[in-house]
């Protein structure tokens, strides 16, 4: 999919039984949608080394030639990570884990986010001499590390407490040393990280609780907003502290930043994410949605995969039958049409094709998770009528994106947001549509229950961001 | 998937403005579905030449290094093939089309069915010192042909005809020469094969009418059990005629043997599949099923995707809410947990996988379009009571499969089929679940309307054969 | 290298304790200078089973992917090839062994020569309704062979016999069938075939016999101009047959036509070839030259490494030093400069570049084996110069090439020669030498002592063909 | 060759009008013999970027998957490496040149030889907070440039002439800058390095002046110990000037510590090498052999090729005939047979084999340039008394190696020497000969005559080693 708003995905694993960087693996696969860029992980042995395997790709083109020894009963502990490249370039150096020798010993890191003064602590670490290797926002913390080692003595948590306190912005973080694993969600909580517990022993950390569905483990809680949690790997319970960070940050009774598109479209429906349940929420939003804007039609039709959950809450509350309109192609790659002879547009409809005897003279209402450049609708809507399509209404699960987003998400330059700056009567006419309508904040805040609603960043849809946008822009961008 | 009844898909196109190689793979990855194991692309050129392409893998994979000629302006037609190995092993000898040059005329083959009397026109055919370079039952069509070229002036389709003449079975041909193309399919129509015009000019003949999507073309019509159609390529209507073939095996005033399973579960909703809509004979299969069998549920869970349509059928008719029970990952591929370690069951959990909050606490009625040996079914209705289900039951949008079949569809032996020696009430019981119900013979075929139910093939369900099985059993097989 | 007169070399291997596949694939090894397009070797096992693997590329890199079972005990004969692509194309159908199934009999042939009538042969097997699979005149045997089997009751070797009763031209062949191995060579001997026993057991075939060093076996004899031998595999001494082939083409009284060219250039100096030791020859041949054509000169120089042996001989009948005037490079590929950029021809040089101390100021005399095209000489000649020699001159130990060759060697079109039709005096202008001179025909013949010097073919000296060209230009070129 | 001694080689072109990169790429090609296990080029554009490829491997399978734009025209200079790993593992990490980005200035570095000191430094740095990021010690030089960039307001010189002040040991360098390239010799001129000018314009630097072969350079001079070499580009002059270092470990009057064996056995024939010619000082090696030790025999043979030179002066200075008695195979790779069916030592023979009519009853005196485990030649001498030789001697073109080297060759543990602890005639017992002898270290440095004796460097003969021993043993190694 070429939708915005991927990013990258994270799974810790220590102290169980079956390899802890088996069981990373096949967490990366579960939250392969969080990034298809490249994928690795990072293994702890029993001797105090760190293997690291990385490579471009899907987590099964990555991990196809991975070493027997990243998998094999030494591994005590592994952090994993799937890369959607915000930026850094694409070269494989930015993929992650990072694996450094600080002083001979290893540490390796993964991020999920962007850390906005990246930029700034980067470009005064070089003025000491530092030499970083990567374009990476995520380097930057272990030479804010390695530069403490001496005077601290080595003491490995109390540099990566150093390094903390000097970030800003986004950033859910997985640290591995020979003493064990640290997880780390930034005080505003911008993305998600859950914990997980294995019964037979061992612990799971990851993006979302999907990742858990294979290592057997349940589900215990959202790791906090500033919190920082050590595994010894020694199968006794983690230590929780709050580290000492960005306090300046808080805004004192205005409540974290969780980003509400991480429930309308981005984590998969049977994951855990801020406390919520992803399928409960959307298919609460469709229900809302119908309320707010119902549509005088004969079936509602799902665009595959994204507004599926949607759909079935709009369908049960308004009472009109949902239908498969569209059918997907789950087998695709390059076309073979010479791009001069076909019409590029048209590429779109190898992937999703709608279905002529579903939706031949009927009024459809075609839900969708949301809208970013309206290009791929303008395709898929001109196809309903073409395969016959009495009238095409459309309802989308949340409000029209109109911001860009500093915290991770890949959404493109503002102007290329078909709501920026037009009226919704606009971007149906745009769109070829007969009527649109979309979700509102508040209904769209009224749909997540487990935190209260001054919680959750809704910057994208409002332009009221929880933090100053960076000052020199985005941050830390530099090729290496 | 591991199900059985992937065969292999046909697309061939003549005659159009844009490479007909390049709508030919096209016409391929839209049919990816009826084989994953190999794909091949022919392309007659300019100067009669045949250029071959074929490689193992997906569509997307085995054309990625197709030399450029394939694709340029030169080609004038082309045939194309996705394979899922029946038999001949899985050497990309075995891979189609098949090229080869008859006394220096090249002539490529591409073919679905099976024929069943291979094995002793083969044998024949060595005793007379023919050497075939592959294990399969394609191959022969060729030698057969070769042999009357001095005899018939080098007159192609005469040859052709004769060696048709020759087969028993069930085959779907497409020929290409340095005259044109031909498309055959044989006199009981086991498989489908159908025919599309592209409005600028040209036409394309593919196993399902979802090839015709990229292409531009227009669903024209079936092509019918027995014929020959033969494509000039120079912008003439197609010349259609009866070939002159295994005329004994009409069983006269008994109908055609159109392979019904085709609707059920193996093409794709969005095809036109012998003359009906696959999406809407899902779709009432659906709904007789609910009228069949009732189900006391809170509810209607279909396996994603394919149960979808049943479901959705089976939902409207019963007015139980449709709801998505389970999340399906699009990312897998090699476990990295070691075999020993894990169960091999739980693997099945890694693509499909329940979603706690949709079920927990309700009776489920899971609707799947087909049960063959059951494995994967005994999983998800362990994993649906682990997520909370209260009561599971299931309904099924076929009759119990019991029966082997000889003309295409890869099922397992008899003995593996769940339902071979077993009553309803017993594979309820090794499923484990609370109801089970399949939907009746006479109830599957009153959903197709195109044809009468005499014209369809119910033998993995009833046990009643079109044809005899071939006398020396699975014809034809011998490694080259 | 570029040089022409690259062929291709056999090796097959029965009854060895050591897998006999392995032994086969080192004896190319031995003999890969006599073909580096493609290799491949096939394994009679245990069961009567043929493997095969073939591939472009060195030995090392063709045998590089081998699956296991090529190699493990079970093997009990094998058959390998090295390809020079002379026709058929550079299409890995066209490589060798070629393995059949001839009525469920597989069958591997390999083979090193010329056949004069395969085009005839082709054309007749055609019209039978043969299909033919490869470009390469070897697989006519096959069919030939497949044509006679029912009539012969299945007995291989009569049907062998047949086919090669057919055959023109030169042909030295490695046939593996279930019941061991043939080795043949045809009626004039253009190519070598040799024979070794192993002392342990076992018996090997190639065409040098440089193949028996790795394998331990000592050499026997040469293979007999006419001769089919076969071993059986069971330990017992190979039967001898002269077979009933192409018994016109003797010329009674006139001897063989065995390849010169295989003792002035082609075959490895530690090897025996036609009954004498390559070494002796080549050295014997530079003291005839001395003798022939001295010159006034200050060091005798080799072309590294083909003019060494005869260098050594020259440098020793003369009493002038021998002095290494060029280094070779061992490590070349295609260049990164820009073609447009740099002198097509200095491209020679990153090959075999000049030593200014060992050659400035000296009357240089550059011994070369053979001079075909000329460009590469000039260039070095050029190369001398600017390294400072004072005179170049360059004595050359064979006759100037003049005229085509139709029984294995690459030679380019005759009038590409550089001496076709030109004199002595003029090539030596051309080259940019101070002198110039060959060996005579009878110089060379004088060399060489295992046959009457009417057993040799010079006709690419002397145009005394040893049989008619092919009526149809260069035989059976066909692309399937 | 698995013969120890191979290490790293150099080459830089700047201002040329060919792509320097190309040339440069042509000049690692050339000196491929100093390093097989990988090659890079460092490219430095128009706009002051550096791009880098590197990869394992030869020179031509490194560089085959270039990007077109390191070769382009934009490109104004280039250095480039092969590495023979001395240590820092076979990571492609540790692949040369390593490119930086030093606060947001791009520096590249490509490094021959040993940094003594390395291993002090490094722990230095991880003290106050570097990250290094491979196994080497030459990157140790560019993070003690980086930490001076900010005090010396980004002047690149001067922060390298910082950085040089503190190495010790053996070091070629080549450094590109967006400023230009630097060539820098370590004060005791362990390694060779040479300087080249191109006609049409631009400077070419190598280890060997072979490598300007290719890049049509004209040879000027060496670069002199202790030099830094400047080159802008701009098509001036380069600026030379003495570095300010390791001053201490000038031994006043002791002179320089140039590595006799590169004359001996490591660089190429064609070169000049410390101003000599490596053809003449080894001709000469071989004359000064058979004067100090005569042998009793019939022909003199050489090894191929490391002992052809010393040969040719053996055979003109005794008068004894010149053989080659052994035949060498370019074409070998892994083996076919199982090591448990053959012999491991019989392996050596697959690429140097004797020609049995060569040697069969003579009296062979083998000369080889150096020995030192000893197992290669106990198996050629054998093979040579297996093909008939009735006596074998052998000469050797430089003492016995007893002591280990700390410079850069890559020597086995002192223990594996054969004749570390060994006399001469037990060494000869040991290989089987009937008699062996060494040159002296007089004799051989009386063949050179650009430097004083006491100029070059002869502790792997001697023990005497021109500066101490690492007090930390090797120096530097540490896994990243």
């Amino acid at each position: 999919m070429n939708r915005p708003g991927e990013y990258c995905g994270l799974c810790g694993v220590i102290g169980s039984r079956t390899a802890p960087s088996a069981l990373a693996a096949e967490g990366l696969l579960a939250q392969q949608h969080r990034g298809q860029e490249a994928a690795g992980v990072a293994a702890l042995t029993d001797n105090g080394r760190i293997l690291l395997h990385k490579r471009k790709g899907l987590v099964s083109e990555a991990m196809a030639d991975a070493p027997k020894a990243l998998f094999d009963g030494s591994v005590k502990a592994a952090v994993g990570h799937v890369r959607y490249g915000t930026f850094g370039g694409d070269d494989i150096l930015n993929a992650q884990p990072i694996l450094v020798s600080m002083a001979g010993i290893p540490v390796a890191i993964a991020h999920n986010g962007t850390i906005s003064n990246a930029g700034s602590i980067r470009r005064d670490l070089q003025r000491k001499g530092h030499i970083l290797q990567t374009g990476t926002d995520t380097e930057i913390v272990l030479h804010l590390m390695s530069r403490e080692l001496e005077r601290n003595n080595y003491n490995m948590r109390r540099c990566f407490d150093i390094a903390l306190s000097k970030l800003e912005g986004a950033f859910c973080l997985l640290l591995l040393t020979p003493e064990g694993m640290y997880a780390v969600r930034d005080p505003l909580g911008f993305r998600p990280l859950c914990l997980g517990r294995i019964p037979e022993g061992g612990w799971v950390v990851a993006s979302e609780s999907i990742a858990f569905s294979m290592t057997g483990a349940e589900y215990v809680r959202e790791i906090g907003a500033g919190e920082i949690v050590f595994f010894s790997g020694d199968g006794s319970r983690p230590s929780v502290a709050r580290f000492d960070g960005a306090a300046e940050l808080f805004r004192s009774g205005d409540g974290l930043a969780q980003c509400i598109f991480e429930h309308v479209y981005f984590a998969r429906p049977g994951s855990m994410v801020f406390g919520d349940s992803v399928y409960r929420v959307r298919l609460e939003m469709g229900r809302r949605l119908a309320r707010e804007h119902p549509a005088d039609c004969d079936v509602v039709v799902p665009v595959p995969d994204s507004g599926m959950f949607a759909a079935i809450g709009y369908s049960r509350e308004s009472g009109v039958d949902l239908d498969m309109g569209f059918t997907r192609n789950h087998y695709v790659g390059r076309t073979f049409i010479d791009p001069t002879q076909a019409a590029r547009q048209s590429m779109v409809m190898r992937k999703i094709q709608p279905i002529p005897s579903a939706v031949a003279g009927k009024r459809v209402c075609v839900v969708e998770d949301s809208i970013v450049r309206g290009t791929t609708s303008i395709t898929r809507i001109k196809a309903l009528r073409e395969a016959g399509a009495r009238e095409v209404h459309m309802r989308v699960s949340c409000p029209p994106h109109r911001h860009a987003c500093y915290f991770g998400i890949d959404f493109p330059q503002q102007d290329k947001l078909i709501a920026h700056d037009r009226s919704v009567t606009e971007v149906a006419r745009i769109l070829g549509l007969d009527s649109l309508a979309y979700l509102s904040v508040e209904g769209m805040l009224s749909c997540v229950g487990a935190h209260p609603v001054r919680d959750y960043c809704t910057a994208c849809f409002t332009g009221e961001y929880p933090v100053l946008p960076p000052s020199d822009g985005y941050p830390g961008k530099e090729e290496p």
